[in-house]
C-alpha cells in the first residue's frame, strides 16, 4: 500500500537522513569517503536491517539504486556547502522529524505486507526509523544519540505512531488513512518532545546528576 | 531436535541475557528506550546473526515474537528494580553461564539441522552464545568484554562444549544426550574459569603490564 | 567468472586480511579469542555483508569453511609470531593493497553474476574490499581507518578500479581481462596513494588544524 507522492517523499526523507549523517561527522576528521558512507548508512541502514530480518532479498537499495544516488549526492553537496556556511539547524530538525515519521510508518507497512504480526510490525517500524542513526553513531564511536534523554522522544514517538497505525487498522480498513494518522502522530509527538524538552526516564540517574549543578534532586525523568 | 523443557529454558535464558544487557548500561546515562534496545540486542543478537548467515528467514524472533516480549519485559522490570536495590551479581553470573551454555548448544543444533558441517556448527554455536554480548558492548562504545582476559573462559567454554557436542555425535546417535553433555561441559568450564581466574593468553602483554604494578614479568597467560 | 589461480589468490588475500585484523589489536589487551574474531571479521566481514544484501544464502564462508580455517590459522600464527618479532610493515602494506584489489573486483564480479546493475556492483565491490576493516575498527572502538585521510586512497582506489571494471565491460567482452585491469588499477592507485601521501578532502578542516602547529591555512585537502 502506497501513500500519495510516496516516492517523492521517500527521496526527500533519504536526503534528509543523509544530511544528518554528514553533520554527525563534525569535528571527527573524516574524509569525503567516510562522509558518504556515514550518509548511506544513516539513510539506508534501518531499512537494510528490516529487509534482512523479515527476509526480503535483495534488500531495497540493491533493487532500487536511486536511493544510493540520492543519499550519496546529498552527502557530497552537504560536504562542500558546510565549508561555506552552516545548515540552518532548526529547519533540519523539523525535516528530520518528518523523515522519522515517514520511514517508521512506511517501514512498518512493508513488514505488514510480509504478514508479520502487529508487535513485530511495530518493531520493524521503529527499526526502519531509528536504526540508521544508531549505526551512524556506532561508526563515529559514540553511544547512539537515540538512547539518550537529550534526544527528547525520538524512538518513543516512532513507537507510539506505529502502535497507533496497527490499532487503527482494527477499526478502519483504509490503510492509507491509518498510515497518515501514524505519521502525523509521530511528527506531533517528536516536535512536542523538542519544544517542551520531554524525555524518558534515565537509567542510573545518580550518575547523570553528577554532571549537573548541585541542588534539590530533580523529579524522575 | 529439542531438549526437554527447551522452551521454558530458552525463555529463561533470554530473560537472563536481557538483564545483563540492562546492567551493562550502568553509568552510561541511557534512557528507557536505550535500555530496552540493549536488552533485545544482547538476548537476540547472536541468533539473528546465525539465522542471517545460514539463511533462515524470517529470523527466529520475527517468527516467534514471544522472545521480544520476554526480553523487553525483563528489561523494564530490571530498569525499575535496579533503582530500588542491586541485583545479586553472583546469582546473575551463574544464570548467565547457564544461558551461555544453552544458547551455544541449541544454536549449534539449529545450524546442524540446516546441514552445515561440524566446523561451521561450532562457529554458529559460539556466535549464538556470545555475539549478542559483543553487539551490546559495541552499542556502549566498549571493546567487547568477551575479547578480554578478565571474562575468564567465556567464548572458550562455548567453543569447547560445541566441539564436544559434534565429537560425541560420531559415536553416540542420541542427539539429546550429546547436547546435554555439551551444555554441562560449557557450564563446568565457565564456572571453573570464574572460580580459578583462568584466562587465555593476551595479545601484546607488555602493554597490559603497564597497568600493573612493576615487578617480575608474569608467566604467560 | 573466475580468474586464473583465483582460489589460491583468495586464500592468500584472506590470510593477509586476517593478519591486519590481528595487528590492529596492538595495545588493546585483547585475548586469543578476541584476536581470532578480529581476524575472522576483517577477512570475512565484507563478503558477508555483500552476500546478505544481494541475498545469497548461506553466506560464502558457511558454504566453504576453508576461509574460516585459513583466517583463524593466520590469526593464531600471527598472535604467537608477533611476541617473538615484529612483522615487516612495508611487506604487509603491499600485500594488503593486493588483497584490497582482489577482494574488490572478485566481490564486484560475484554481484554482477547476481544481475545487479553497474552502480550496485561498484558498491558491492567496495563493500567486499573495505567493510571487513570497518567492522574490525568498530570492534576495537575506533573510527574506521578507511574513513580517515591518513589511509591515503584506500576506498577511493577500490571505487576507481571497480568503475574501470564495469566501464571496460561496455567495450570488451573478456570478463577476465577487465577484472585484471581493475585489479591492476586498484593496486597502482593504492600504492601511489601510499608513496605520495595522496588523500581525499577532509570534512571540517578547521577542527583538524587545531591539532597542527599554527601557521598559514593549508590548501584544501
Amino acid at each position: 500500500m502506497k501513500l500519495p507522492f510516496q516516492f517523492y517523499l521517500e527521496d526527500f526523507g533519504v536526503a534528509v537522513a543523509a544530511i544528518t549523517g554528514v553533520l554527525a561527522a563534525r569535528g571527527k576528521r573524516v574524509d569525503l569517503f567516510g562522509v558518504i558512507v556515514l550518509a548511506l548508512v544513516t539513510a539506508l541502514g534501518g531499512g537494510t536491517i528490516r529487509d534482512c530480518t523479515i527476509g526480503d532479498f535483495p534488500v531495497f537499495w540493491v533493487r532500487n539504486p536511486s536511493y544510493v544516488f540520492i543519499a550519496a549526492g546529498a552527502a557530497v553537496v552537504t560536504f562542500y556547502l558546510e565549508r561555506a556556511r552552516e545548515f540552518p539547524r532548526s529547519v533540519l530538525l523539523v525535516a528530520d522529524a518528518f523523515a522519522l515519521a515517514l520511514f517508521t510508518i512506511v517501514g512498518q507497512q512493508k513488514a505488514l505486507d510480509f504478514h508479520v504480526g502487529s508487535a513485530i510490525s511495530v518493531a520493524m517500524g521503529v527499526i526502519t526509523g531509528v536504526a540508521g542513526g544508531v549505526l551512524r553513531d556506532l561508526l563515529l564511536g559514540e553511544i547512539p544519540l537515540v538512547f539518550r534523554p537529550e534526544i527528547h522522544l525520538y524512538a518513543t514517538a516512532a513507537f507510539a505512531g506505529a502502535v497507533a497505525n496497527v490499532l487503527l487498522a482494527r477499526w478502519s480498513p483504509t490503510v492509507r488513512t491509518n498510515m497518515m494518522v501514524g505519521i502525523a502522530a509521530i511528527l506531533a509527538m517528536r516536535l512536542a518532545g523538542i519544544r517542551w524538552h520531554l524525555s524518558l526516564p534515565v537509567y542510573d540517574p545518580r550518575q547523570a546528576d553528577e554532571t549537573q549543578p548541585r541542588g534539590p534532586a530533580p523529579p524522575q525523568a
